[in-house]
């Protein structure tokens, strides 16, 4: 349930060294380090592939066919957000397209996350500015109802308070609670840094099943093998 | 983002009286009450036409394909409540039926809205017990993996806290805040004073156009009648 | 492409009698007499089973989430009518419910065909006034914005110009145009004509590969039986 | 890969007995008793409520939007079979209606199972001719392409063999191979033994977590309770 | 409702001049010139990025699995015209490949809407014959049923009448009706006229709500600011 | 239905000289070769444009949200394989990232088939190992339940059978049954003989109408030209 027309200014954002940080683990790891949540439904795509973002989240809520809060959100962002917008009831409109990019970059925007369309994707994609949405879609939009600003969201299936931590990457879209992200920085960085010695050893033949030490489990669960 | 394996036993219901009182007012009622949100998606239907229900919300949230946490939210229920369920992806299988179903009840439980599928739905029709599922299928699940009971959920879309209020009914399924209950309690019941003399009205032949004054506003946005 | 902001009054609906004969034929078969087209897409659903009906086209193309233009269509129904509604968009909000059919069954409409969402269908039910309708959902409406009143619409995939005949049953909906009306019902009682012999025989055992003669025409396309 | 323009015209079924024994266990717990596998996907809808039927599998294959084959396979068809259609692509026209309906019911079918649309469902419910489809629709096919009779088929995602077991109820459609008939049979037989012990004692608010002694493995898994 | 079985060997195309002009202006400008109508529905997607184009349309009906009438509209096409192909059902199989576009190419057809799958892409991308359509499939197709050549169509959502002005780009499919071609025409180049001005405004950090007025509108609606 | 927990170690391949040897037709070819059959659902994509590949087929049954068969066909596979994975139900989970694509690699498999989602897409293009999928995600999955290997599975509507030849590209992902490998691959080459020079033809004016001889069946369908 959310409340509707209000915009919060003031939000405690997550320290930025630590948002900052958490770009370069990509959704997958951040996600497998909170324990496999947080992650926004699949359907949310990049426009163009390769961008890979982290930030804090500034959080909008639309009406279906109604981008009138785009204005009011672009006057929130800091350097280092991300905007999450959420709609209100499922809508494939383009609620965002060159102009409220170029907006939003000179506030400092790092990407837009939305549960809708977007227009002038070739545009962003020359400026550099990735956003993660539903569908492409050149249907335009009205500005006549209010919604809201900086209150918590639901954005493609998973909740989002306003200074959560987006990871965004070709592999989806993650939200780490402010509360969470320290730990989770920690928890992604131990994750990682044994990756590049099993790659070596599983491109060398050896199988996950040995490296993975599976077989006795597997054997305990029932496996048989028939030749 | 979701707490994971945790148990909350003591949460703080919305008052019973105005609970139950939301009931005969129906989910499209409430919804509007609020402001026109709160609305779980439409996808989310009942097993049996006719039910029309309110309580205070318990939460589970389970894993695709794992129904172990409904053993651990059974306990937890009190008479008045209704179990909302969300899973942490998207699942169709057939979390529930007559056996969880006669426990729910035997612990006082008004009925079960869940974000999957339902089994069985022909018993639990003859026992009364209403469920609001995705869908019905026979797909059965396993006991292997915690996931939360009485934390916030997202089901269908929606922010569900423990103890706010829930109504449904054949239209649909909506979360009325705790904070919220008693204003919209008034709210509903006051949008439903004059509804039987608008209809009155309307079935007398008297156009909703005059009925609402919309002929002017009607002519100022442009509207033009041609012959 | 639409014109926005129009009411056209004088609309030349198909005869009366002809509408009305059509309706006891049903979707299938005055969809086969027409050449098996014209059929709504399937998504559309009555609202209660077994209503069957037939009646001439008033049109009306609405916004997502804005009912505005139902008031402004009711005035243009006459006895004998069916509404069909289009939305410009994709929508599953609520558009109509008990008030708005009471409105439009005062006025003498017959059904409503809406590629959207309807309410109250208890209410609906109890009144005998069917909706063919992509969704029930108790999501609420505003009204904002103008569309228009018996121009040319394109309703589930199919166009439907106003005067024209829809019938509607369990199967589906069918839109009959104005021109074809009187020939698709003669075409329509002969196809029925001797269905009542075909049932007898296949009942009676007699295979449709004997009564159809289709063992020879299966046999050159290459038919074989394996024993 | 399916091998096009044959009839197989002697195919081996499961005994009767069996075939006839699984229906009373219904889908959901065949299903079960088979390790949770043979359910076809949930998208397989029955037309009315309460029908549960067993049978053997005769099999046919069509093409998208051409029913021809339907007729071929009535011949096959002895009595206590249970069709079972697959489409080559997707397609939602209505293959079957209540002609082929009455054919089928002389020849001693006793239900159908398609992976595409179906008509004339208030005449099959008359006739107490049970049918689960992906969805209704009056959409007429035509008769040009030969399809084949009693291959092995993919129905909604699962592989059937002609001489198979359908069990069919308001919950799902599952297949049992012949090898594994009776063995599943004497499974489900002992499944349902003990649920009415269980039932009662739930119904006396005995709690799953002790009957099913979850206490111990929850805790192991680390469940933790909050007060 | 279609008639079946015709081909109209003379349209009446929007002038050149106007049609060969829409193209630079791109979907989104054209749609908004039009007053937010006329897009396809956004299933449609381009086969390969970049490509933007307009042209006149000559339209071709299809039924589901049978690509026919793709040769028969070949014949008709003329320099700067674009195939707009719709189908009776839905359908998702592959109706063109590199042997009819090269064809299509050679008689001067700059592009082909189409709301099913296409094959080939590889080769039409080499080729530089751009496609929007409903997906990629290699599935194949028979040449068995008779549709229509230049008859109005409903493709994807949208009415296509034979000679009206297609354009298409990355973001979408827009429908510009021959009488409204000139008018659109200038209300675009109006439209765009100020976006140059507006964008360096945006750029140098300039608000939206400023830019466009909005604070005032937003405050009478009610909009909060909470520090 | 599916035999649960074992794990075949001794399948017939088909000859790798024909497995091979297929690719080069690529899946549209090779489908119509057999018949316009064997084609798996188009919802299967690559994860890169341009690959291009065929080669024999292990399969592996998973349960949805967990891996853990994945290292166990990994021991499977032989220089020349392709995985083909299926899920016991919709699932759209990451299953497969670039660890486990660096252990399929160094076995010498060629690609990945799978009804489901794939992460770490873009180091899998860098590896140029191709995956067919559902959809991309980060979502992860937990190792605890038993599947098969090298049992026949259903993937994507289509039965595949360990030692299948499995052809995959662009446009999608075709199973070649062992029995018709030699056959197919005959066909394949022979309709693919004769297309450059249909092409030439087609690029120089001649329509298709007139080198496929169409214009006769055309008319006597009954189509009619009017001016």
């Amino acid at each position: 349930m959310y409340e509707l027309g209000v915009v919060y200014r003031n939000i405690t954002r997550t320290e930025a060294a630590t948002a900052d940080a958490l770009a370069r683990f990509g959704s997958a790891t951040v996600h497998e380090a909170m324990g496999r949540v947080g992650l926004l439904q699949p359907r949310l795509r990049p426009i163009y592939a390769g961008a890979q973002v982290s930030g804090t989240a500034v959080t909008v809520l639309l009406h279906p066919g109604d981008n009138w809060m785009m204005h009011v959100v672009a006057e929130q962002i800091r350097p280092g957000d991300i905007v999450v917008a959420a709609i209100t009831a499922e809508c494939s409109d383009g609620y965002f397209g060159d102009l409220l990019a170029t907006s939003f970059q000179a506030r400092g925007a790092r990407a837009l996350v939305i549960d809708a369309g977007v227009r002038d994707v070739k545009t962003l994609t020359e400026m550099g500015f990735p956003v993660w949405s539903k569908c492409i879609s050149a249907k335009g939009t009205i500005k006549a109802t209010l919604g809201s600003v900086n209150i918590p969201v639901v954005c493609a299936g998973q909740l989002v308070t306003p200074g959560d931590v987006i990871v965004a990457d070709d592999y989806g879209v993650v939200c780490v609670p402010r509360a969470l992200a320290a730990r989770t920085l920690e928890a992604a960085a131990a994750r990682e840094a044994n990756e590049g010695d099993k790659r070596a050893r599983l491109a060398s033949g050896v199988l996950g099943l040995d490296m993975y030490k599976m077989r006795e489990p597997l054997a305990q669960a029932g496996l048989r093998y028939i030749d």
